[in-house]
């Protein structure tokens, strides 16, 4: 690194003092740093004036784009009249108590209760702790275990990268004893031979009911589930598949918790991602939509039953000893409630009136002698890469084939996410029909580049 | 609960559908909760109308109070131009980039690397991360336990809440295994009669070598500490405290990171806490004053010797697993960028000036027969109150003296915090002489009344 650099050098400053996060290194040392400075509608623009349509609508969760007028004008006006406070010692602000009706009301309970956070890492991570206070008040203090799936996305903090069901965690030494990880309920990459898709989902659920069995229903605090896990590489479950284990979990007690965290506020084409399903969780855990991306907030949105339990349970040490700084913060507060305005006043029904196209776009370009699967729901989609199409064999891991088509992506103005060998597509709920046409005539272009290059 | 709330009763509205935290219930349900609407310098204004005076900073953070205009300013200029996106994938804003520069330009460091986080929670949580991920991969995956502080907060995450030395946290079953909590070197109320502030700060120094070889230093992650506790109670340490401890943690190559989520950015009259101890860390945890409360934002600032070895041990995996969506906000990093601006520009100024009127007005109120010590650094202070002076005997818990305290004042207009039997002060640093003398009458009067009352 040399001494000094240049002003207008943004490479060389980005990479001076920054330690990079899911970051590919070898792509950063070669290509260099990606500086963003203003945005425009599904664009953002770097450093140098190049435009980038943002297929990822940033990490899932700018909806509304890089400029909606009415989040800034919502945010502006909100920094003017009270820029800040916390929510703890029974103090919060107007905007808060706002926000948390407004939760209470869109969520899929007769009635609820909200806790706030700055992400879904900690909602997921309060949850967790919830949990443990509840089953411990309640007389169970070795109900500890938490059940998710191979390829669940939860976060970060050391509790939700335990939750996460990626390998990527063994280097930190995690998951923590006592995380367990159910099958993946993905049916074309594990299903087996001969198996039918309804099999595939009965076997899940026997497997849930055996592993239940193995550790005992009494030392499980709960079971945490994406309605379509998202950072696994958009992944919708199995046919059935909430049907068959939910009467599993029910009948053992056993809370379950949707992490909405992606499919909130619209992605799937219903307002939360359980609806889709057709199911009712006991807790949601929320974040990015929740925003649309203007500012760091999570919740984890209690349904009537562990609201009750829950609250009968503080009531007896009189305070919950939990909270973050910023939990409730009034800008964020008044953020969500445009955010959550603008999906019910629209930006869902741009989700439904989108999805056919969307559908037919990632149909076609799966043709691809390799491309071996597209999945997808609403607005949330992946097209998997395939070195053999018919024996769904991989590409060899140190070609980074979803890298490549990426970064080739990146070169024609269209960023997009590699994700194992996948690459996966989220717009803004606001992209035009041009819009996602260009979005599938850049995809559809590197991919021919790069297996050209493969060939 | 009513079926139906009025518009107007923002305390049934607030109660209806919060899940509270920190927040003391039998006060709220005898007093009610405060629903605040906007700011004026350290002041804030409830739904009724009615000002406080908050001595609190909100929550330590709001240093430039609740109006500040050139914050203000600055973040609806962000909103306008890029409002929102994340640092994954080699991709961030340029206000990142410019934050990372100014946080290692004032970093009391030669060189340091950055990763941001929302909250210091997450903060924390993640420099354990860092240092399981670089123990193992140099070798020593063993090394996973962490040393903190009895009285030491670092946040609320399961990891984070777990360094906490707090006995509030074993309803959650907390803390984890391994998490370890050394004696809090607060030498009024920990050290034994007849030994002196030297011989205790020397027994403190001896525990932790004693703890360590116990241990087995190959077993041991890292070391955290406030340079001032804070949450703990306002703890300055003893005398001599890390001139003692630092050589014992140094011989044995254990990390050392201070948590400056409270005393970084001048609230103990230097930009750091550490450099009012004289000592440089290996790393920082920031959040906080990082952004004066108008942002969720947290910071690990690694210092040189760590970011070389963090960076060797990445570059050897290609990618370091972990973010958070909303890493290196654009928002938020120029709300901090203008932030520390304020605290350079005339802040820490403000800090110094205004400390010595600070210290009286705390030493005055310590003469009170009821109030035990008075205790504090730079701009953050506490009275613990007792039953009897001579034995520091403390007040019958159920008596709840200091949140009596604290609600008395808050009838009167004026927010501290009850912690423990203390009542803690930490203003923000734009208060005038007149708002620090109200301030000080305003809680000697309720002193006077609460135990008044008690006696």
């Amino acid at each position: 690194m040399p001494d000094t650099v240049l002003p207008d050098d943004w490479d060389a400053r980005a990479k001076r003092h920054s330690f990079f996060g899911f970051t590919d290194l070898p792509s950063i040392a070669e290509r260099g740093t990606v500086v963003l400075t203003r945005g425009e509608g599904p664009y953002v623009i770097d450093t140098e004036g190049r435009r980038y349509l943002d297929a990822n609508s940033g990490l899932w969760n700018m909806i509304a784009g890089f400029d909606h007028p009415e989040l800034i004008a919502t945010a502006q006006a909100q920094y003017a009249r009270f820029p800040g406070y916390h929510a703890f010692f029974g103090r919060m602000a107007d905007t808060t108590v706002e926000l948390s009706e407004t939760l209470a009301e869109v969520a899929p309970f007769e009635d609820a209760k909200v806790f706030y956070t700055n992400s879904g890492s900690e909602a997921n991570d309060t949850m967790v702790k919830m949990l443990w206070f509840l089953h411990a008040a309640e007389g169970r203090p070795q109900a500890r275990k938490i059940l998710t799936r191979g390829n669940a996305y939860h976060g970060v903090t050391v509790v939700s990268a335990s939750m996460t069901g990626k390998p990527y965690n063994s280097v930190f030494g995690l998951p923590l004893p006592g995380f367990i990880h159910l099958t993946c309920p993905h049916f074309w990459r594990e299903g087996r031979d001969g198996e039918s898709e309804a099999a595939f989902t009965a076997r899940l659920a026997a497997e849930l009911e055996e592993v239940i069995a193995r550790e005992g229903a009494d030392t499980i605090a709960g079971f945490f589930a994406e309605p379509v896990q998202g950072a696994g590489g958009v992944i919708p479950p199995s046919e059935g598949y909430f049907d068959a284990i939910l009467p599993v979990l029910r009948a053992h007690g056993i809370p379950v918790i949707a992490d909405e965290v992606i499919t909130g506020f619209g992605r799937t084409g219903e307002l939360w991602g359980c609806e889709s399903y057709g199911f009712v969780p006991d807790a949601i855990i929320s974040s990015k939509a929740l925003t649309a991306g203007f500012f760091p907030m999570g919740a984890v949105i209690l349904g009537p039953e562990l609201s009750d339990r829950m609250s009968r349970a503080v009531d007896a040490i009189e305070e919950f000893p939990h909270g973050f700084t910023a939990s409730g913060h009034p800008v964020g507060c008044a953020i969500a409630l445009k955010a959550i305005e603008l999906v019910r006043g629209g930006l869902l029904d741009d989700v439904r009136r989108l999805t056919p196209r969307f559908e037919a776009g990632l149909a076609k370009l799966a043709a691809h002698p390799h491309i071996g699967e597209w999945r997808g729901r609403g607005l949330m989609g992946a097209l998997e890469a395939v070195k053999d199409k018919a024996t769904k064999t991989p590409w060899d891991s140190h070609l980074s084939v979803s890298e490549r088509i990426a970064n080739t992506c990146t070169d024609h103005g269209l960023i997009c996410r590699p994700l194992g060998q996948s690459i996966v597509l989220c717009p803004p709920f606001i992209m035009t029909d041009a819009q996602m046409d260009e979005m599938f005539d850049k995809l559809g272009g590197a991919l021919d580049e790069v297996f050209a290059g493969l060939a």
